[in-house]
C-alpha cells in the first residue's frame, strides 16, 4: 500500500457502487483525518460504460474488462456486483494478487464463503462484509464483540426489507400479495424479478452468514427451513391480527440437542413482540447472549447509503486493523428439519366453503385426533366461506390431510414465536 | 503486564461488581481462548469486608484500605463503586501508577471526565467506560464506528431504566407516582433515594458522555436542560394518550447553529414513535448518521449481568488493542436554554376547578392571543374539575401565567417529539 493513498477497485457500480463513490467523497475529510490516508477509486468494472449513472464518475476509470482491474494494482476491491458467476473467479484472483476485499454479497459469501475465507487466511488479506447483512445495522461487528464475553444462544430478525415492506402494505391496506408487490416493484422497493426476496432466498443467505460468525459453522443451504410470502393472503393477516398475532417473515438461527437449526419462514409474532412492530422496509436483529441478555438493532436493511456506509466501515476498518486470520467456516449437514416442531403451538388457519366443514365438526375431528386447541376465530362469508383461525399444539401432515379430504378445507400453519 | 495473567483490581463490589467476578468466571475458557489471556481478581475495596455477598470471592481479596489496592501492582482497575469522592482520587492515583482504567460511574465521567481523559492519555493508559451508558447495548463502541464514516447529527433516547419503568407502570395500571415508586423499591428497580433517577441526573451523566463522544465537546451539567418524572400524574398520561402520544423521560443531544443542545426532559412521543414502544426497564439509543440514517439499538440499560458484560467487553478490548490516546474532552459553556423553543409545538396540559375556565373561554384567550391550538380533549370529572390536553404553538410563559392567574389553571406544557 502506497504511502498516503489507498488504491480501491469496484466491481459493480450500480446503486451500493454509487453510494460508495457518493461516501467517500461527501466524508473524504472525516476518512482522511482518522486514516490519515485518502481513499481513491482507481477502476471500476461496469457491464455498460456508456449508461448514464447517478453519481459522475471519470469515464477513463470505467471498464468492462476484469483484466484491466485485475492489472491495476488496487490494495481494496470492492465488490458491489452481486451473483456468483462471475464474481466468485475475479474475487478469487484478486484475493490471489494480496488484494483485500470488502464486499456485500450475501449470495456469494453463502454459496463459496468457506472457500472464499480459507483463501482469504492462505493469502493473509482481509474479507469484510458488514454490507452483506442489514444493511447499516452494524451486526457483523457487534456480534463479534459479543462473543468475546457472551454465548450467544441464538439470532433471529427481519432480514429483508422488500418482504417486510410487502406484509406491512397487505396489513394496512388490506389488499392482496400480487398488487402489494406490483406497487413495492413501481416504488423500487422490489426487483422485476422479485424471486431472490419474496421465496426467502436473500434472508437465507443472510442467516447463513449470521451462523457462520455466531456459531462458527452453518448450513448446507438446502438444510435450511425455507419459505416465502408469496402464498400469503389478507385472510392470513387479518385472522392473525384477530388472534393478537402479526405476520413477519422471520429468520431465525437456534442451536438444537440436534445441532444447528436454521429457518426463514413466515412466523408468527405477538402484537407486543419487539420484532411486530418493525414495520416497511426496516430491518431488525434480535440476539439472545447468557451475560447481556436480549438485545435489538433497527435500522434500514438496505438502500444506496446504509450498505454504502457499511462498506465504507470496512473499508475504514480495514485500514487501521493488522490482518489476523479470519475463523474457518464450516458446513455441517443435518437431516431435513421440519418448519416446526411437532409439540410446538401453531397458527392454523382454515378456508374453506364445503357445508360439512362447520366449526363444530372441525373441532370435534381435532379433539378426537388428540389435538389441543386453545383459541379459536371464525369468519363466515356472504358466499358461505369459511375462515378460521385456531392457536393449537399436536396438528401433524395426517390432521391436515384429513380436514383437506373431508371438510374440504385449505390448510396453513405457521410457526409462533412465544417469547420476546 | 505478565505473560498470561493480568492482574485486575476492583474498586466495589456491588450489584455491578459481583457481576463482573460471575461473567469472568462463567466466561473464564472464552476468554481464556480469545485473549490468550487468563483474568485474575487480586484485590477488591469493598466497605465491609465482612458483608455477606451473592458471589464467593476468597476473604483474602478483600480490603477496606485502598492503598492495598494500589500495592498490589494491577494491570487494570475495574472501578464499580460509584460516586466522586473518594472515587476520583483513587482512579487518578491508579492511572498515575500506570494502570488502565474500566469503569461504569457515570456520575464521574461526567463531572470529571475531561480531567480523567487527559490524565489517562498523558500516562498512556486507557480508560474505557462502554458500561456507564445504556449498559449491555453496546452504544459507544457503535458511535465511535459510525464516527469514522457518518457526521453523527444527533443522539436521543431512553437511557434510565427506573423512570422508564415507571413511566410504563403508571400508563398501565393508572397509579399515581409515589404509588409505583414504592412497588419500584420494592422491586429493587429505584433506589431508597431515587433522586438521581426519578430527577433526570442519571440520564443527564450519561447523555454528557454521549456528546463528548459525537461531538467531541459537552456542555457543563448546569447547562443542560434537565427535568424529572416526579409531578408527573396520571392525568398528564391519560391526556396525553387520548391526545395519541405516551410520555418518555427523553434524553437529547442536537447541534443546533447555537451549539450543543442537551435535555433531559419527560417528552410527548407519538404513539408509533420507535421510542414509544419501549416498555419496562429497558433502554434504546436512536441515533441519526448522514449516511446510515437512522438507527435504534434497545436493550437492557441495566443489571447486574448486562452492565458486567459491557464492563468485561471493555476488559477484552484494552487487551487486543494497543494504547491510542483518547479524544480530549471539552466543555463549553452556553447560555441557559429553555425546555422548548418558542415555535416548537407542544403538549399543553390544563387542570382547574374555577368556574370561569371554560373551554370556550381558555380558547378564546389562547386565540387573542396568539396560540394556535391544533388538537384539543377535554374531560370534565364529577367534582367540576376541569382536565384539558391542547396541542399548540406558540405558548410562552406569560400565556402560562394568565392562565393561571385569570383562569385558576395548573399548566404543564411537554415537548413533542415529532419525528422518527
Amino acid at each position: 500500500m502506497s504511502a498516503g493513498v489507498v488504491k480501491v477497485g469496484l466491481l459493480g457500480l450500480g446503486t451500493v457502487g454509487g453510494g460508495v463513490i457518493k461516501t467517500i467523497r461527501l466524508q473524504q475529510e472525516k476518512l482522511f483525518a482518522r486514516l490519515g490516508k485518502r481513499i481513491e477509486i482507481v477502476k471500476a468494472l461496469v457491464r455498460d460504460s456508456e449508461k448514464e449513472r447517478a453519481v459522475q464518475v471519470d469515464p477513463a476509470l470505467l471498464t468492462t474488462n476484469f483484466e484491466d482491474v485485475l492489472k491495476s494494482d488496487v490494495d481494496i476491491v470492492v465488490e458491489v456486483m452481486g451473483g456468483v458467476e462471475p464474481t466468485y473467479d475475479y474475487v478469487r484472483a484478486l484475493i490471489e494478487k494480496g488484494c483485500h476485499v470488502v464486499t456485500a454479497n450475501k449470495e456469494l459469501l453463502a454459496k463459496r464463503g468457506p472457500e472464499l475465507v480459507e483463501l482469504a487466511n492462505r493469502h493473509q488479506v482481509h474479507l469484510a462484509y458488514e454490507a452483506s447483512v442489514a444493511g447499516g445495522i452494524p451486526i457483523l461487528s457487534v456480534l463479534r464483540q459479543f462473543l468475546r464475553t457472551n454465548d450467544i444462544h441464538g439470532v433471529r430478525g427481519i432480514l429483508n426489507g422488500t418482504t417486510n415492506f410487502i406484509l406491512t402494505k397487505m396489513e394496512a391496506e388490506q389488499l392482496p400479495y400480487q398488487e402489494v408487490l406490483k406497487q413495492a416493484q413501481e416504488l423500487g422497493y422490489a426487483e422485476a424479478d422479485p424471486r431472490s426476496d419474496v421465496e426467502g432466498f436473500d434472508a437465507m443467505y443472510k442467516l447463513y452468514i449470521l451462523a457462520q460468525l455466531v456459531y462458527g459453522e452453518s448450513l448446507p443451504l438446502a438444510n435450511v427451513v425455507r419459505k416465502g410470502i408469496a402464498d400469503l393472503s389478507p385472510g392470513h393477516i387479518r385472522i392473525a391480527s384477530e388472534l393478537g398475532y402479526r405476520i413477519k417473515l422471520i429468520a431465525q438461527a437456534q442451536k438444537t440437542e440436534q445441532g444447528i437449526r436454521l429457518s426463514v419462514q413466515p412466523t408468527m409474532l405477538p402484537l407486543a413482540h419487539p420484532l411486530a412492530q418493525i414495520q416497511d422496509s426496516f430491518n431488525a436483529v434480535q440476539l439472545s447472549g447468557n451475560i447481556v441478555g436480549d438485545l435489538l438493532f433497527t435500522g434500514r436493511g438496505a438502500g444506496e447509503l446504509p450498505t454504502a456506509s457499511a462498506v465504507v466501515e470496512d473499508l475504514a476498518y480495514l485500514l487501521t486493523q493488522p490482518f489476523t486470520p479470519h475463523p474457518a467456516w464450516e458446513e455441517k449437514t443435518a437431516e431435513a428439519q421440519p418448519a416446526q416442531a411437532e409439540d410446538e403451538r401453531v397458527l392454523c388457519y382454515l378456508e374453506g366453503s364445503c357445508p360439512a366443514a362447520t366449526p363444530d365438526r372441525v373441532l370435534h375431528f381435532l379433539r378426537e385426533a388428540g389435538v389441543t386447541v386453545t383459541k379459536l376465530k371464525v369468519q363466515f362469508d356472504l358466499g358461505g366461506v369459511l375462515r378460521a383461525g385456531l392457536i393449537a399444539t399436536g396438528i401433524r401432515e395426517e390432521h391436515e390431510a384429513v380436514l383437506k379430504s373431508d371438510f374440504g378445507l385449505d390448510v396453513r400453519c405457521f410457526p409462533l414465536l412465544e417469547t420476546a
